[in-house]
């Protein structure tokens, strides 16, 4: 089902560090990796691991430009 | 000056749209495009234009996962 | 493919109004109305109009409290 | 005092789970369940338990759309 | 009734800019601007015009810090 | 190199609180006191402390208004 969401990058999970509350996942996509901070939840409803295939998400009004 | 931003890609605009209020800018980092929705003044003031250099930005609370 | 977002309600389109870069939807949730701003190309892609079936998207971290 | 945000939606804390820095917290309204990452020292400072009648306040530019 | 939002500064509305669908209102806080992009409903429904009195508000995973 | 960001405040870092994902900054930014929370990681990047002279930095969208 697609989604209003207009970044989506398909990437691999290179880490996972779960906190308390929070945690923390990185994806590798293409060249570059990604920082993805999501509640604990999430990521074990998700059951995400090293390896994983799964597609970043970013909203673009969470976009910023530095020139 | 170092940002506490852990998303940081270099890339290259490749369109600006203007509306009353917001903006969209079009980038280009390696083989993905993102879509980036801020102010339209910032968009001025950055005097952003289709070739320029620039860095996108992404807060780590805001890149989401789909698995 | 799940999503990482932990809040995610079934609900309809009850309007759309577009503007040049934004635009704004109205989606009826229960008893609840969300108004929803995406990008206009987004609401465009996905040629959201009243009466579509959509599932309301929002992040745990975007979700504020008032006592 | 009203607010800009554009969703308000009343409702029952039905948990609060306390991390370092960060704290999840579980709104039942109507049928459907909101969870809410705030800040430890903002749930603590709204003494949120469960029982309290609290409203969920979300963003119109964090409420995505799939279709 | 209290806020789960750290951030809640007093301030005064310098002007206010109405777009299609957001709208840009400036809020002086004491030496500062504040630059805010809300709906323009948000707009219309509080009535925003030069000189009202307002609380800006900003919750803390949106508060960003360069060195 | 200028920012997409509307928003930026020079001030000063009061306290750093670690947590295990998430850590959280205090900024003092003239007569107010900034909540920033960020990565731990962000955080100890760069390598914040009390009495670091830092810019506070929001999107004007994640800028909300009480009247």
């Amino acid at each position: 089902m697609p989604l209003s969401i207009r970044n989506q990058f398909p990437g691999t999970v290179k880490e996972v560090k779960l906190g308390a509350v929070m945690a923390e996942i990185i994806v590798q996509v293409g060249d570059n990796q990604f920082v993805s901070a999501i509640t604990k939840d999430a990521a074990e409803d998700l059951a995400l691991k090293a390896g994983d295939k799964v597609t970043v998400l970013v909203k673009s009004t969470s976009v910023m430009i530095q020139k």
